[in-house]
């Protein structure tokens, strides 16, 4: 295996090389698996401590460096982003195995479909009437893109997501719930990435919306109508229900669920499996079910858990 | 584009027309994105007043009438039941695209299944033994069908739902969990609606039922041998564990969970994320977790509020 | 239909026949749908007094030996672990349906993948490069299987699960997040389930792991390089974050979530709807959000319990 420089990785992705510029690594790998001519993330320092084998290199952030000086390793790469640093490097070191750019023989798509440039579309997709896929984008195996849906550049769609399915919305009549009807679509701006097995509904009327550079996990519900910004963030099993807005650059932990119509602001940070039930302003942060501002949760908890280990008196007993 | 006076639309629909009769509308658009000609669902006084442009109608409750008035909107439909309104309207206004009926070639349908009139099964769907499938049923793309499911008329099947697979039953043994063979079924109703991505597994013994006119939302989990009666309605992420009942028009909101063994009564009403632990009696309403009447844990968080903002005097401090 | 005597039932799955040895039962029925010639399995008292008909023969725990006495049931067999002896006598009455062992046409096996013998691999199922199954492992249909994952032998994976597709993983620019290329595989050891619609990341560097006789459920997620151990049981709708790590014979309730980083000892057991944010012990029960020892989480529940009913004095009032 051909490798490359600690040098030559520094001039790709930025930062400095601290000790041993000339040392060439083969692989990247994680401290607990160390193989010789490795190159290792190292974020935190307790990770180093546990570990048995010293690696050839380590990407570090600048406070860790006396770490890494002291423990002896040859190669010492430092980044002011290593996360950022370690992203680039993954593309140096391994670079992409040929994307079967086309469209899967088993794929299924209606002929008014529109397909840009270098789509791939894995097997047995299913793509619907009057879709339009951006050029760059990679559709996963099994994804169904219903009628209407709309996607950017450099979008990707991970196996079993739907997208454009008919959302949940009923009227209540006499005889049961009488089905609405959706006759709205989505449309998913450049460079979003979309888990596997989320589902994304189309709206009711109008659109369903996620703008540019956002990062849907897996398992995710997206209801009719909900509109997500730019460059948001959304871990796994994450629901939002109908008309909800996340705001550009929100964050919602996993497991996290809004209520139909709240509006999350920009760069909020919704803790993992909060409720939130009403609007949450820009930049707050949040947690709990009911989700409360994080500091009001947090001491809420300190005192439930100071009743639960009885050290609070109970005015009762 | 045709359209359909008001006063053709209250014909078909009910309700009367306040104002405009003779309006052709030939659109039903939101109204953060009126265009010429479309009617408009107003369904919150604050909607409109945040709109830039005035629809040429507006389909709208009694009490919502004044507003409409006095926002000068030429055509005014007004209608007690309005969502119901707008399912009706929205099937007159945009006739069905025609439906592909018929099984898709790349289906595989087990010799065996039993296949009702004019139903359609999308493109990859896998259709096991002995299999019964009702009248107009639609069965979508990716969906699993497992061995001797029964599904009624009429009911639709969202992508990549999992019906009538084996459920999570495990028999304790000294070499680790024993895998307890499912030889149960599912049964589903008529004018059941099944979201996509759910899974609704087949009973140990016995059957896995949903009754008619319930509407289940996506990425659902309903264990083996669990029971929802008619009318029920299931948001998204909702998980019912094995064994579990729920009551005739019974309402889960998103990401609720409900224990195994718990019966839901008739009409109850779960908040979402709530986590139902003992049976809840017809009529009720509950919420939290562990979920206890609405009422009650409403207040139990008002208490947990005020400590958290520093409100209420903590006794040891 | 053929039967079995009770008799040779008990020496298939241990346990003694306490009445009606040379009985044959036909059918493994719940009690509330009794058929003549049937076994019903009695592990409640309640269950068998709600029923209206007696069934030929039950499998009762020592403890309701009296109560199958009482009710006059034809056929008492009695066993210490009936569940067990549940699971092992569905397989001797219901000898399993043949197998369609082999490739389907459908599936699109990459031709570097390694299969083992007598392997099932279901209609449309996806196999990527390098990926290696073990012998008697069973595939269903729309599966996923990422780039170089390993799976062992006599696993069974669901229908619609995503095995070895990138985590979610981004390294925050100034640009929005960049995606960390995910260059880890997924390894799966023997004798493990995964249920429908499921997903398991592949690791950012190393290996996403799952142990030897885990089952996993329905819908749930494991985040990019989790490590789950030996015998673990994971309900529906569970969530692990990035690099968790939980123990041998730990129980997972559904719909429970697990932090980032955070280990969760051997034999630990989860309450469902949990979400546990920091590491839990070996042998240690946890309940609530954020998680607590499961003793005091019931009294903080009970005092807030009381608090909402107005049971409580509220100091400020």
């Amino acid at each position: 295996m051909s490798g490359v420089s600690l040098q030559d990785l520094a001039r790709f992705c930025g930062g400095r090389v601290e000790r041993g510029a000339d040392l060439v690594v083969t692989e990247i790998r994680p401290l607990d698996a160390v193989t010789p001519g490795c190159l290792c993330p190292l974020l935190r320092n307790q990770a180093l401590l546990e570990s048995h084998a010293l690696p050839l290199a380590v990407l570090c952030p600048p406070d860790l460096l006396g770490v890494a000086q002291a423990a002896g390793i040859p190669g010492i790469f430092v980044h002011p982003e290593p996360a950022l640093a370690l992203a680039l490097a993954v593309t140096v070191l391994y670079p992409e195995p040929l994307r079967p750019e086309g469209i899967h023989s088993s794929a299924v798509v209606h002929p008014s479909a529109v397909i840009g440039e270098r789509v791939y579309v894995g097997p047995g997709a299913v793509i619907e009437e009057g879709a339009h896929i951006g050029p760059d984008t990679w559709i996963g195996p099994h994804v169904y893109l219903g009628p209407g849906t709309r996607l950017g550049a450099r979008v990707r769609v991970g196996p079993g997501a739907v997208i454009g399915f008919e959302g949940f919305g009923y009227a209540p009549s006499p005889d049961g719930p009488v089905r609405l009807r959706h006759v709205g679509t989505v449309e998913i701006a450049d460079d979003v990435d979309i888990g596997a097995n989320t589902c994304v509904d189309r709206a009711t009327l109008g659109v369903t919306r996620i703008g540019p550079g956002s990062k849907l996990d897996n398992l995710i519900q997206v209801g009719h109508n909900a509109t997500i910004g730019a460059r948001a963030l959304l871990a796994a099993q994450v629901g939002l229900a109908g008309s909800t807005r996340v705001g550009d650059e929100a964050m919602l932990g996993g497991q996290a669920g809004v209520a139909d119509h709240v509006r999350i602001g920009e760069r909020v940070k919704v803790a993992a499996k909060s409720g939130v039930t009403r609007s949450v302003a820009d930049d707050a942060e949040v947690a709990g079910y009911p989700a409360w501002p994080r500091r009001r949760w947090q001491r809420a908890m300190a005192f439930l858990s100071r009743i639960g280990r009885g050290e609070k008196q109970d005015a009762d007993t």
